[in-house]
């Protein structure tokens, strides 16, 4: 009798709270979509231009977000100092005899010398086949070209980026052993167009430094058919950069304190960097707008956070992590119970991700049903982000929104990452989706048990 | 005993059935989108440029696919004589004042006469509004302005066009029982931009037939700001076009004989002609290399499908429905089984919709588990498509192929609607989920019971 009574009670209490949840859901993403705040935001954000670290758009973009955040209702904005590195990218050219090749500098490469580099070029297909030659002292004074396409069959393009990452990661670092006097990359696009795409490269503890470019997937392809024909034809590299060392630049940080446990904090995160070729819309001007955007979704609704709920945009994701590590070492006393980042573009979203145990990721999947109408079906133990898994507290649920990725390694890093490629539509279904996610786990406690 | 055993037999013929099945989608999905040909071919088809029903585009697009699907493995290829509209545009222009508004004639608009119209504007919000006005004679010789938007609260954008789409197809035919003297919406698309969006009108059996047009979003809300500060400023209104009559055209068709049931038909379908603003890349030129990639994974594949696949690309159903109508009566004996259509765009689908009865639609959604992994993960009762629904079997399970909405209306009917517009990946996981659920359907034998 008893137990047919509290099954009758959590019957009531779970329709009633099921009926209120809906609401409240169709509320954030009517709202959203309604008003487009997030991609107002966007517009004036991507409006600044580049913001890579240390330049002065990531400056323009640092006071651009602590005003706006002032002007909306938190209780603290403030700046939290991150060193980051400066490195300038300069002229870049690429020519094959009289031919151009589009062509651009990964970031933290060195530059060429003055003239450039002239040198024939050696197609590899993968490192195995780099060792292979460099064995046979066939990469000495040569230009490596590692023409790894990203694989089209994954249907997470994420997962064809995890596979072809490691040749601008590492590739000019291991053509330097075996003498390359310069690393050249197919850009990680999943496209076939003229527009390369940088990134981060590392040179590790490398003898002797070289320069590492990306070409366009079309020049690729191009040079590929051309180093058939005439293998012992030159190439012009001439990549400019320079490394400007350190300078001080900040995380933007906004807290709305919670009711009842204040000293709960739930982040939303974002990265207010991007790389330099573009305005970086969808990386990831994308993710700092959703996580504003479903703060502001919070404060407009009758939902009282009985956590305090942190927007954290932190600085300098793509050029070593620095805010993160900034933020995990200033705040390692504070209680984290959750952090959900975007950083996957501004696509419309098919779920989350979450770095959890199973226990709590199940508790996660049975908000699954209150996001099918919204086209949110994947609940997936797949990883979070870059920067909230620098987060140390063992007791936070770490998470990320996971967008459509089709299109995303179209503009990644590329001169095509504007404003225009971002869909409002898609965009304010992402920030509801972050205010619903939120909203659910804060009131129905779904977070690790504390100590 | 015996129902254990059965149970056993079930458990283990699913489950070789289930490993079997993936890897024939995995081997469709893959060769979908590592051979890109879908794409490939809607290259092609957009490069003919606009396809609009007794054009030269529509002439060149039927000898296109005829000599396409020719060079496939179908058993055989024909075309269907189909009687069309042959409507014209001519020179189109909007001003307001001084002020150029971007404006296009809906589809089978009257042309306004020898140097336009020259007419106050009156804006209404609805046709309640329309008729308060009306009633009180304050339309006579005006310009009725429709400033509908599509509402945004809608999740699928498809939704707020239903919503919406009657003002374009009624508009001038109500506004002239007010005696106005030619009618304007507001585009249906779901963003502001200066692009205008045609589609078709009916006269229905009005008395005097008045021109109809569209502004563009952005137009339509600037003349709302003008128009309260400067009513009775006079816009001239220009929108030549002309009937030419009605001519032959041609439905393209092509057979692939079934091994077990021949007579039994399983229609693939997209239509083949566009309007004429632009190439119809995402309408309907997806939904053809949808339907013809398709046909061409199950070829390419070792599946032997044990009922004959079709893929008919309808003629004219932007302006009336021709194509399906004949093909219809010229298969009136014939046996349908399925029919699934494609006109919802070449964005990443999401599932698959059906109009059938309820038990049927059960043994569909079996499947969902083998889609969720390619993110289809909706298997609704919402309709098929405006070509298959002529069918008129009541055996046939009619279905349609639903992608993500979200940019649909941002391109339908208007200038934007080209190639690049389309996103390879996107698209082929399209063509890969039709030959899926074809393949799917034909080996369970997941039908209607025959007579």
């Amino acid at each position: 009798m008893r137990s047919l009574l509290l099954s009758l009670l959590v019957f009531i209490s779970t329709n009633i709270f099921a009926q209120s949840d809906e609401e409240v859901l169709r509320d954030f993403y009517t709202h959203a979509l309604e008003e487009q705040q997030s991609y107002r935001w966007l517009g004036e954000l991507c409006a600044i231009g580049p913001r890579l670290a240390g330049s002065e758009g990531a400056t323009e973009a640092v006071k651009w977000a602590m005003k706006t955040m002032e002007s909306m209702n938190f209780d603290t904005v403030y700046l939290q100092p991150v060193e980051v590195p400066h490195w300038v990218r300069g002229e870049e050219e690429a020519r094959f005899g009289r031919f151009p090749l589009s062509v651009t500098a990964l970031g933290g490469s060195i530059s060429t010398p003055e003239g450039g580099i002239t040198a024939q070029v050696v197609e590899v297909s993968d490192f195995s086949m780099l060792d292979s030659l460099g064995e046979l002292g066939l990469l000495e004074g040569k230009i490596v070209f590692y023409n790894y396409p990203m694989k089209q069959h994954y249907i997470k393009t994420f997962h064809a980026y995890s596979d072809a990452v490691k040749y601008r990661w590492m590739g000019a670092a291991k053509a330097s052993e075996y003498g390359a006097v310069a690393s050249l990359i197919r850009s990680l696009s999943t496209r076939i167009d003229d527009f390369p795409h940088t990134g981060t490269m590392t040179y590790r503890d490398v003898k002797t430094k070289i320069p590492g470019g990306a070409l366009s997937t079309m020049a690729a392809e191009w040079l590929s058919v051309q180093l058939k024909r005439q293998p012992d034809k030159k190439m012009l590299l001439r990549l400019e950069s320079e490394d400007k060392g350190r300078t001080t630049s900040y995380n933007v940080i906004a807290d709305l304190y919670g009711s009842t446990y204040p000293e709960q904090i739930m982040v939303l995160g974002g990265h207010l960097d991007s790389w330099d070729l573009a305005e970086g819309a969808h990386d990831d001007g994308a993710g700092c707008v959703h996580s504003m955007g479903a703060a502001q979704l919070i404060m407009d609704s009758d939902v009282a956070l009985k956590r305090t709920l942190r927007v954290v945009l932190y600085m300098n994701e793509e050029f070593g992590l620095d805010g993160a590590r900034t933020y995990a070492q200033m705040t390692h006393d504070q209680r984290h119970v959750l952090a959900i980042e975007s950083d996957a573009g501004g696509y419309i979203p098919r779920g989350f991700s979450f770095d959890t145990d199973s226990i709590t990721l199940e508790k996660i999947r049975r908000f699954q049903p209150l996001f099918l109408p919204y086209g949110l079906f994947e609940f997936t133990n797949q990883g979070s982000g870059a920067d909230v898994g620098q987060i140390q507290d063992a007791n936070a649920i770490l998470g990320g929104l996971r967008p459509e990725s089709q299109r995303y390694f179209d503009v990644h890093h590329a001169a095509t990452d504007v404003y225009a490629a971002v869909n409002a539509r898609e965009l304010e279904i992402g920030t509801a989706s972050i205010a619903a996610i939120v909203y659910l786990m804060d009131f129905y406690d779904t977070f690790k048990p504390q100590d």
